[in-house]
């Protein structure tokens, strides 16, 4: 499909809606908004917008539609799959300037917000009410809620709490052609209708631009203890994992850390554990609760099944320091990796229970393409992120083949009953690889849904699904 | 739109697909099959096929999609919108040979289901290895978990433990063209593609027919206390709803019933509790959790709040015949009702702080058209029964004018930021109140992906979308 280019009318047309302030086609700024998080794309748009409220938002996405113009939305421009990448060029739009935390129901443990929102900045406003907002992806310092609902992020505490789609109760949203209404209700429970709120969170802005969200709160639990404990084998540390959620403990965090996470992020941080040379891999496992005995008791249960899978060394954290110091190691692992190579992120999930096998099959695939990975994340979901180190691969092996051998990773998540993506999306990186895990007939499915939100194709081109034969 | 009656080939035709035992157009079971437990709607179908499995139901929908017969699926029949009505005659495609559990996932704590399991031998079968489905609609001991996912169901554990959307990883769907595909994936998280499996959740059947489910399973809590508070008005019990939620507890119940309620249900079970004659509403709280210890902390806790609020007794019930016996009184109440009078059942649900101002706003309306009610459920969420009883009110009235007075709750409800089902679904019954919620754009849209994958507007007609002018 071809797009349209902007003509000097557009321009001019897109300017007045926005005013002359939030609307730019600088180089430096087409540059900035033209990348985002995922490994070294660069795209450059036309233009960039920044509406100031969702009725300019409106005007914006209805005139485009009017015009054929293609838009991409864009959030903190923190994602790992590319779903904020002006592939085609055209509009972006910038939600920036939706940022405001409109209400904190403390009655209800409900919040409105606007999309702009960062992660953290809700986080800390509803703690001030003894709430919480549990989904805190890595990106949590700087990333947009509306981002991720459009990503359905996820973060460690998911094993416990869920995803960001577990949070949604209503959506203000504007379709392509620029009308706007909320998806649902601001109830715990719904049964009226088709439920369109689940179906744009996770839709990676494909569908419609979410701007505002009424989420759901809970209360902010009172304690928690971190555990690192150190494995000499890989297998017996991903066993480990299901051990402690068949002991009926449910962990606010359950991590896993292969061992050159762990030695690369103390390299870049300058922090450090002691690691003894045998040691393969890391668990970091947090509880937390209401009642300061029973969280005892827990970690008591969790310290016990750890040593029955042959944990050689566990370190306790139950002050602010030592937890915050564990939890920093966990955290910058990507930041880590990413200096240490030129790298491919892929967002495995299986079953967990299905984590040494996928595990083991990730490493001998590496083999056979001649490529490295380094694995860690939240293993509790059986959520693993494998991420491909170029090294001294060569590099025509690592532009024409590796494609193939992360094919075959896909297929073996697959084959153990996982999919793509656990918390990353498809976005603009994985689209090619859609059939692994969908037949035609799926596929059609998802266009059809596609073109009743956005006949035209307008809305951020290229994401999601497999350009067509 | 007309619908295309059966010919004796297409009877024929359907009755070889599934083997003549499983083909009946016989009186008595067209009869059987034309109601479910909606109020007094009957229709007849024009035959009831059941097939074997998936691949039969398949065939039979293929065909139905080539020759343009309408289908309407059907579970246990235990639906109170009327999702399972053959409103247009058609055929009755009843899945209620597709019953097995097909595995028990002890390590990933999960389940694999056809659609026609019971709700109750799901939970039955799960809690032999220590494992729980959290989702208690009052037909489980007869409703099917197809039904419960085509309709969303809740229950009173909700306010805990969330209703059957969250609890579903993975279904297998027939679209009505006959094409079969699993959703999603058998992972806690997924970010892969558009959300089909929440999308089909709630959709009433109306969408695709499910024909096996992944469901996650969480850790039976191994106690559980429960407590029955007596209340001598209804405002102070409804706003203790929220003050035991605001104290940091989450029950595992929190039921809200008028007088009238417990009333007509002690005199139809034969059960008693003691009732003062100046009470006018009870709460039945129930707590549940692994620590025995931390219980007993938020029962006090639960006491405290109750007393703040005004109730004036609390029966406490720590052994299995006491807790059975509250939950016999509170299970059965829809039964009384309408073994009482002639009603309409109102699903309402509203954001639970605002329960006093629908409970007030409900009789308020009531003394307007001349109807009395009777109230009762899932206080903790919002959930609120609103049994319209017609008792005197003239036939002419409640025929023609109490539509008017439905219309005004639901306006209510909208106006309180909730909606006009929680737990039942629109179904046949509340369709033609959607232009309550939606307006005309969000409803086109629905229509959109109805017919993205139903585009001949064959499976389940009359259902959840209104009429068209």
């Amino acid at each position: 499909m071809a797009y349209q280019r902007l003509t000097a009318q557009h321009v001019d047309d897109l300017t007045g809606i926005v005013g002359s302030a939030y609307a730019s086609q600088a180089s430096e700024i087409l540059h900035a908004y033209g990348h985002d998080y995922t490994e070294d794309y660069q795209f450059e748009p036309e233009i960039v917008l920044i509406p100031a409220n969702a009725d300019e938002l409106a005007k914006v996405m209805a005139y485009c539609y009017q015009q054929e113009l293609p838009i991409t939305p864009r959030g903190g421009g923190t994602g790992l799959s590319g779903g904020a990448l002006p592939a085609v060029g055209g509009v972006v739009l910038s939600t920036e300037r939706l940022n405001r935390i409109l209400s904190i129901d403390e009655a209800n443990f409900q919040v409105t917000v606007e999309p702009a929102v960062i992660n953290q900045e809700l986080r800390d406003a509803v703690n001030e009410y003894g709430l919480t907002y549990p989904p805190d992806p890595a990106s949590k310092g700087s990333s947009y809620i509306g981002g991720n609902l459009a990503e359905n992020a996820g973060g460690p505490r998911a094993v416990k709490y869920g995803v960001t789609s577990d949070y949604v109760l209503n959506l203000e949203v504007v379709l392509p052609d620029g009308s706007k209404f909320w998806t649902g209700a601001n109830t715990l429970k719904n049964a009226t209708g088709y439920n369109l709120s689940q179906l744009i969170v996770g839709s990676e802005g494909t569908l419609a631009v979410i701007t505002k969200a009424v989420l759901k709160l809970v209360t902010q639990p009172k304690h928690s203890l971190s555990l690192l404990a150190a494995f000499d084998n890989q297998r017996n540390a991903t066993k480990a994992v299901n051990g402690i959620l068949k002991s009926g403990i449910v962990p606010s965090a359950l991590e896993f850390m292969e061992r050159d996470a762990i030695d690369w992020v103390m390299n870049l941080m300058d922090l450090r554990v002691p690691v003894q040379d045998q040691v393969a891999a890391h668990l970091l496992i947090e509880v937390d609760g209401q009642h300061w005995e029973s969280l005892q008791e827990e970690v008591e249960s969790v310290y016990e099944v750890l040593e029955e899978y042959g944990s050689s060394e566990i370190y306790y954290a139950d002050n602010d320091q030592d937890k915050q110091k564990l939890w920093h190691l966990r955290s910058n692992v990507a930041e880590a990796v990413h200096a240490n190579s030129i790298y491919k992120e892929e967002d495995t999930v299986v079953p967990r229970a299905s984590l040494p096998e996928l595990l083991e099959g990730v490493k001998e695939i590496g083999e056979r393409y001649g490529f490295k990975s380094v694995c860690y994340g939240h293993a509790g979901d059986g959520n693993m992120h494998v991420n491909i180190i170029k090294g001294d691969m060569p590099q025509y092996r690592w532009d024409h083949e590796l494609k193939d051998g992360i094919r075959e990773i896909f297929e073996l998540c697959t084959k153990l009953g996982g999919t793509l993506s656990g918390e990353h999306g498809i976005g603009y990186v994985q689209r090619e690889y859609m059939d692994v895990r969908f037949d035609a007939a799926h596929l059609q499915l998802m266009r059809k849904i596609k073109n009743a939100f956005d006949p035209k194709g307008l809305l951020n081109p290229k994401k999601v699904l497999p350009d067509r034969d």
